[in-house]
């Protein structure tokens, strides 16, 4: 709960992806206009109706000539979600009216409607996705050579460098990227098959029309323009569905780092931002907690989604209404996770010094992986494996330095100086190809996000 | 996609039961000040601060106290829930503004607000459950005695009278009541522990202070005050999830049972309603479509709520948000599908012919369970299913009549007449207790809602 | 619940695809011996491991060699996944064992195991899918001009074909295939980069290890082989989930047309099969019964997948071990769905008159759009939906025939003989593209099974 | 993927709580015996079969009665989950296998199957979480007292005693077991209605019967025996899944307290167990990742046990089966889960000195609130705010001494002298009621757990 207006307190920090507007009232009806004058100019040009009838109505198709009130009125009356609405378009079209929505079916103008609008949300998506690459690809350079602890299941495993770690959220977003590009082709695609799909009420011209009406809306037609064939758009709500969980990924690991016990990173906290109204200390993370909560939301709308291809028979409204709410509320959820993305990667800041003094926690048990590969070329992986292990359990129980511990060893002392041993055991000298990667990925990040071009809003 | 202004096309059919609105804006900063208000109050009973700041700040605590313009610049300046409403009520009340929110955390108000909504909401849903039962109490008096096919799978099984299939119905509402209410104790607890729960900020009469507080609220108290337990919450999240099974579970009946090629029972449709902006004649489910498309949806939110149970350490606030979403939308979701139930509930019309003539849609198939049972009587049950599984599937497969089969049957004419096979395979012969069923369950139903005794909106 | 021991009673009448037997001890095992030999075979090559060991290796790393009951004994001793194995294969491997499991972490070699049987699962997913298609192509041509109510929302709309009908189906399943086929490059790729990802362990050599093994496996290689990286895997869930939404939507118009009230088309029946163990006539619906449980389950699934995406750091096995087990059940789940439909489709009885006569079960109302359409070129579209709207919404209510009532009407009567009305209500004449469709996505159908040229098992 | 034989490579060290064991088909089939025995004796006893049948057949329905080779092929030929079964124990029956199954639907028998079993594991889940509660008890007597940073979205917030965060714990554990007590009463109830809950099979004596059986059983009965109706069922589900949430988040504090980072408390590591197969050094959490693993499992089974409360008219063998595979697989993961907490709970390590020393990483900072209140009595608390926080976020961002810092603001050390300042940021006087706390949950497991006196396994 927020005291302010906004829908998320953060609200304020962050440039609006504008993909909730999409959605008002205003520019849905916008949307629903511009299908149904696309339909009788495509009519028009094939003859199904008069020949002037078409470019009347398309000049009609405008919000100002519409009379909302009485629309308001109208749907609770018909209670019917479209026909108040051609209703109005037919009175704004004068004698030409009688041919508003010729041979069309509600759900063939609300559903392409809707279609204009994803559309759209889903290019402002990809445009966050090319902002965030692009942050992602310069904080990976600038941190392809600073060390820190790699980690796994909450223990230091071997090292590697920030931009590694960033290297690896860079991999699933471009990934993202493909994914949501090759879905464009089942997604966005016209359905214009009348009543249920047989294209009846077009007098043999079904096809026809629906190229041009298609190309008038730049949309793609489909093989079989049915109201229950819906799987391209729930594609759309898993692959965003998949991008939340690397969003939530990646605010996790950002919040993980930003704990006092780690001091490794933090997202940005702009001088003034209060933290708690009790504890005038606190430098909370904001925005990840928004991704995070965004994040399992997106992904709990992927359920209802693959629920509504459930239609019985030739379509069953519950589905279609279903599979509406997931898929907006979905791609303003992307939009809320991405846009907080690109602020958190353009200003995360990182502590090399703190970093580092992380790998020096263990007292150079991270190094007992080299330490063994090393004695293993002597003494064989497996024995050395079982030396190497007895030592390290031996160190973290009782709290003695390792090295010590590994040079008092006679088989480790047969064959490495204590030198040796300290050499072997640093951890910036075991850092692998970790920069090598982090560079090479942001290189790729600055080439997908350059080949998506698309600006963000 | 609705041309209206309406969130459902069909919203201006069905009363609002008020449960969205209690989450405006304005509902919410008016809980806000409550709690601001009750805390006050009790610290300055308790001493914690000045005696007559008490009554000053819980003067102030009014809406129109506040300027909500500058509520939303400092939203954003502070990048804050709560902080710049404490700052307004502050200026309110004047001298005594100093001693506002004095030891609380954000969390405590913000959290203990949405409470006494959600509150408010559950009786609301409580009340609209009382209207369901009295609804469908009368429709299961009514229909007790209709005789209609028992199906499993999809096939006849054997004949049961409507009113049974609204006992059912009734069975789990009844039930859903009880879970509700049960839930209350562990649901609407005030949480007051300050920043992470340990009332250390309340100079050791934090456990009195929670005792007064929760008094001037009508609230429970939290045996451990942490803002990182939220069981009671979720689990009215999973409530609401069970009402929405049943939910869609009736309304999938009604559906179903609306089909041309059922016609038994149908949900109203006032004249005037339009079905199809192409087919002038269709008569569309609506409400029952509303009903499965918001019981998915209701469904779905109990995964993330489920989630929201992951915090870590004293809190993470993406759990706090994502609950707090959760529960809010499960509660405007359960508002609406009770709402459009208890219209269908109350204006269902079924057609008692209809229902008699699908009884004799199988040729008599449907009483092979009282022929198998009667035969069994004479050579055993085993061997009776044997006989009838025969005839039954050759009449199945062949088209031809089962009373006629079974009369040319040697080991059924041995025992039975033509006249006596008829008489057994009469369906309405076999109706079981279906009648004292339902008229139990009306009775049931009454005396839960007679002791629900809370007015819907 | 069964009695039997099959996981589902119905398995004694399914091709069993084999997914399951992929994933038990004794295919894992062998997995994993495999991945282990590859890895040496590779670094020998490469010089990392003496020249010899890696055939030494590669031989000794058969099922056969390992002592089973050790291996569990020590797996509980040591409590860990692999190095027990490890010391299996090594002890096998005599001279030559102590340059097993050379520089790779235990997820290198399990992960890569996995893959190994889920490419397997996948291509006899995609061969199923061939054989459905196949089914399908046959179905559609078939049934390409068998007409019967098209319906929505319950209700009945304009007519289709059952062909028509089978041809949705075939558009969402062939979108599968290439979904399916599209994921490939992302989702079957050696994880060989040591500990965590940095490749340190291999001496420089990484990449070209990589390199090595992936042709030995026919694996791709990854860009960041990073343990936390698994996004192509939770895709190929996803993908499952889609499928099993197609999948649930065809086996709920099969299980709808079956009911005694449609009587329109039915899942086979061998004889002998039992229905009921108390209503001998029962011939219930059991393919779809099951692939309805199984479209639950798999779907179920996907969210955990996604969950499996939040590792923390360089990777959490808590994720690792959710995503192997979501994955791997969706596959099992997708070769019993599909099994299944192969033997529905294969099977799918329908019975024309049926259908025929149902398309008459409105009396004529179905004709309702034609009837719109025709009187609207004469006097508008508004007008026209006016009338006949009125005109409809009478014999709904009043149950009175439609054609009769319009005939009765003065301006449809103006322009239309009853003989003309009765023409336009045809429902035969009104399939519109039907039999088109049909034919094209049996033709569709055909040629994407025939590019998969996959057998399956 | 484990290469033991082991469902987890962790079995070997956790006691098996024995729910898996349940579900095997040895121990269901002797479910469904005793099922039909009760209902032979009971029918006996009212005279519905000849009364010397009740106990022949009783007597009869032991598993090495049964031909188990000719149940499968029989399953198989039948392709039912119950007849061939029916069928085996009339023949072990003799003369009376005539009156086996008298009146009963398979579901009758196959779901109150499923009950005794499910009542069983329900039984072994509520002695787990005595078991637990025991432990958790003793672990917060002994921490109650331990000082340690409280923690609120990742950062430090204000101070509280480990023996407070397992008080949390215990709290929501208490609450489970008090949810899973109430709703024995829905979950556990015999199934007996006949084959569609109208009792018609049983002759006017169906309440007779269902008491009759119940009794023998040890079950409650329905009010209406529908096989549609389920939610008490479903409900234990949910409940299991509310549980799942607490362990998650228990697992995850865990985690986080187990890492180098913070090195508070860690889950037993026995000695000789293996944390990598390349880094001998590593102690990583097991048990934890266990419990992560399972619990997002068990939370993602709760959507399909909604989803099975969609039965269609009388039931939907579907929906039956759905819920059947979810609430039984809740059940073994709830062991799992729970098994593993109590390993944890019992042995859970902490480290007090570095539990402390983690109190001071702030520099004094985690001191910010009691400081503002001191200060706040003096010049008002929106002030102090203000003052307090300037300091603090200079401190913060300067990396500077927070007390030096106060010392020399000119408010602060107007009011406070350097020693005041230093004894109210001693973070261990403001522990405020963390021990009593700890002290009274602690008292309240005990007692919770005494209440319970049901051994586990």
């Amino acid at each position: 709960m927020t005291a302010g207006s906004a829908r998320r307190f953060t609200d304020g920090r962050v440039p609006d992806p504008g993909i909730a507007a999409l959605f008002s009232r205003e520019s849905r009806l916008e949307a629903l206009l511009r299908v149904e004058a696309a339909l009788a100019q495509a009519e028009a040009e094939l003859g199904i109706i008069p020949s002037h009838a078409g470019d009347a109505i398309a000049g009609a198709a405008r919000l100002d000539r519409l009379d909302l009130d009485r629309l308001d009125r109208e749907t609770a009356a018909q209670s019917h979600p479209l026909t108040p609405l051609v209703d109005e378009l037919a009175r704004a079209a004068g004698d030409c009216g009688e041919w508003v929505h010729w041979g069309a079916t509600t759900q063939n103008i609300t559903q392409t409607a809707d279609l204009l609008l994803l559309r759209e949300a889903h290019g402002r998506i990809l445009g966050l996705l090319g902002d965030l690459l692009r942050a992602l690809s310069k904080l990976a350079d600038d941190s392809a050579h600073a060390p820190m602890p790699g980690r796994t299941h909450s223990q230091h495993a071997v090292p590697i460098t920030l931009g590694f770690k960033v290297a690896v959220w860079i991999d699933e977003f471009t990934s993202h990227v493909d994914r949501l590009q090759r879905l464009e082709d089942r997604a966005f695609r016209l359905l214009l098959g009348g009543a249920v799909g047989t294209l009846a009420s077009f007098g043999g011209q079904g096809r026809a029309l629906e190229a041009a009406v298609a190309r008038r809306l730049a949309l793609r037609t489909m093989p079989v323009p049915s109201r229950a064939t819906n799987d391209g758009m729930v594609e759309l709500v898993s692959a965003l569905g998949l991008l939340a969980g690397t969003a939530g990924k990646v605010a996790k690991d950002v919040y993980s780092m930003m704990q006092p016990e780690f001091g490794e990173a933090f997202e940005p906290i702009p001088a003034g931002t209060v933290g708690s109204s009790t504890m005038p200390h606190k430098r909370n993370p904001q925005l990840t907690l928004d991704v995070m909560t965004a994040s399992s939301q997106l992904r709990g709308l992927v359920a209802p989604a693959l629920e509504s291809m459930l239609h019985d028979h030739e379509a069953n409204g519950a589905m279609t209404g279903l599979l509406e709410d997931s898929v907006t509320r979905s791609c303003v959820l992307a939009g809320d996770v991405l846009a907080r993305l690109v602020v958190i990667a353009s200003g995360l800041e990182f502590d090399p010094d703190r970093m580092r003094a992380n790998l020096r926690l263990s007292d150079g048990l991270i190094g007992s992986e080299p330490l063994m590969l090393e004695l293993g070329t002597k003494i064989g992986r497996q024995r050395a494996h079982e030396i190497v292990y007895d030592v390290a359990q031996a160190a973290a129980v009782t709290g003695r330095d390792f090295a010590e511990l590994l040079a008092g060893d006679p088989t480790v002392s047969a064959h490495f100086t204590r030198a040796e041993i300290g050499r072997i055991l640093d951890p910036e000298s075991y850092l692998g190809e970790s920069a090598e990667i982090a560079s090479a990925m942001a290189q790729h990040a600055r080439e997908v996000a350059d080949r998506l071009q698309i600006p963000s809003a």
